[in-house]
């Protein structure tokens, strides 16, 4: 039964993936690929979440292993099936683009990087955990506040302060289509899981009496 | 009382169908169509979802009817409604466009084309099952799901892999309006059908249980 | 009591009719137009809607007499207060904009501007009765569904094949801000009306059973 | 337990301060600003507004306090966490910006700017109270609603007649950041206090037989 969880956390992962490699490798304008990619996510997650959850990202995955809602023996199974939508994906579009993506060499400016992928993971896994594990999940709006979330972030720190990823499956995707070099999908990976932590705990603290409560 | 149905399908597809050919034939500025069209689509659910299901699209319905949704003899009717209301604003939209579009000779590229359509007909009629035929079914958010799985659709792979219809009665629409030649019409209404059975088997393997239920 | 519906009648269409105005005559880039002038009308739909049924739209509230949702005694107060409201905005507007549109003669084409107003003022019509007046009424997505048909009007025939109104009190305000001339002003309240009668019987038609159920 | 309240603030003003420096200084194309900064408020709204009442604006908190669904004596506690927040985005903005944004002077009319900061001022607290704090308040639309009335306010009034802030707290930071001069920040102030002001008698009158009831 569990296997469901995981081809669910694929296709979600993939079509997330998928979306954001189609609007920078394959076209788009630009002005309204936030839009698209924040729908992508959104739709997985109303469509998925009943059954997994909807994480399609690791550290909000990590984030619900700290809060309980994630049993701890369900984090790596998830994280792969995560990583294998977004390889899946990432292959397709390398397919389709039939070139690798420009870019060249590897500066990055470390700290505006992880300052970025840091506070937006942070919000992504506090609008998870606060619209989907509190005591106000009963609600419609969650899968639209966590795509919005997404879009909020790279309209304001993505590809300005940093790569935009807030989601390590998604860093990987972009070292894979050639959209970022390893050295800062690294440094992308490890502030998207420092974010989820402080997410986790500040849920703790916010949601202290409900804490025992599964999703 | 059936024939509310179909009436409803036919509106729903007309109006669909006729924001399409008019973001495409009669002016718009491109950027914002794949937002219109899901909004078409969106506010058409919203309101005839309760009576006929709200598919205005061959495919959805295919995969309602491998579901258990749609009843086995509904299937042709309401392929009949979709495709006549979207006949009537084609022949709205030939008359106010004045013109016949441009198109030029049938080179398309078929592989891109099938992998295109394919995957964003699964991804929409995954969306419509999993939000209004499952367990989740009791909520307010999935006309904007349904709509915004075709928006993203349109921003990553329409118009760069395939036409974007992810619908038979859209595609044979393009047809109409010579927005696309016949061939690759009858290739994109294939890749449709084969998304929606997917889609509808994917659905019943995720949610066994629950699959005697009707809509 | 019910100057309180009046009230809200009157907030609501001044501050549709006051973006409407903003948005041409003061500034925006018209890309977004569309979407500001929806979310304009959804934020005051979601506000006063438990007051006044939220329409700001004399088209509307006539719909709403022949489904039974508004007694018909409050029709024309109602138009009253939002054509008032309407008014207001186009005074405001007048005075910032400081200067008079620039309108050149009232050449328009009559038989596009009756079927695009008719067309869209219908679509309104029917996602308003159908969300809110129909046993699918206990739902969040209403003002959504609303505010997103007017979008998808003005992404489509507004400004091409018409004015985009879709709104007789929209439509005057059109005509004080010069903006339309007042021949075609009165075409388009008439279109819409027809557009209004016509979504009221094919509601009662598709809700047969619930016609006596008030609002 | 009441700390947990200002940690919300405190988080939500952050997020909305931080979107409204990042889209004006560090970059994003102005088009989709208004859109960037609506979601940035609605996902706060979504996420705290179960613990918070998710204000995140002085000027909101005010309006609460006149209805009674705020404690008067946590509104200056609400206050600070507020500008708290709102004053450390700034201070990372300014950071990551490198440099003070570019204003000339300190020119504005002050009768538009009043108008205009009053007006959607007025709308935002309407909207809140009417959806949060209403007997229509068990909805899942009010986050979108109100991230939705700051976007048309800038869409509208935003930059043309004023500074579009309709938020106290923002107006103090678009003053840290450069954005504004103090004189228009003070301006700004007046006028969001008076449109919360009026919101709140106004919803009093429209909801009197309710106004006991604590949020």
């Amino acid at each position: 039964m569990s296997y469901k969880k995981y081809l669910v956390e694929f296709i979600g992962t993939f079509y997330l993936v998928f979306t954001i490699g189609a609007v920078l490798l394959l076209g788009g304008d630009g002005v309204i690929n936030a839009i698209a990619i924040g729908f992508a996510l959104m739709v997985m997650v109303y469509s998925g979440g009943y059954i997994s959850g909807g994480h399609y990202n690791p550290a909000v995955s990590l984030a619900a292993v700290i809060r309980n809602s994630l049993p701890r023996e369900e984090f790596i199974p998830y994280v792969i099936s995560q990583t294998l939508g977004g390889t899946t994906a990432c292959l397709m579009i390398n397919h389709f683009s039939g070139h690798l993506a420009n870019y060249e060499g590897c500066a990055f400016n470390i700290f505006p990087m992880i300052v970025g992928e840091f506070l937006f993971t942070f919000a992504l896994c506090y609008v998870v955990l606060m619209t989907t594990t509190s005591k106000a999940k009963e609600n419609s709006y969650y899968g639209f506040a966590i795509g919005a979330t997404v879009s909020t972030g790279i309209f304001t720190v993505g590809s300005i302060l940093c790569h935009g990823a807030f989601n390590p499956a998604v860093a990987v995707s972009l070292g894979m289509m050639h959209l970022a070099c390893w050295q800062s999908v690294f440094v992308t990976i490890g502030a998207n899981l420092l974010g989820a932590i402080c997410a986790g705990f500040i849920f703790k603290y916010l949601n202290k009496i409900k804490i025992d409560t599964n999703y």
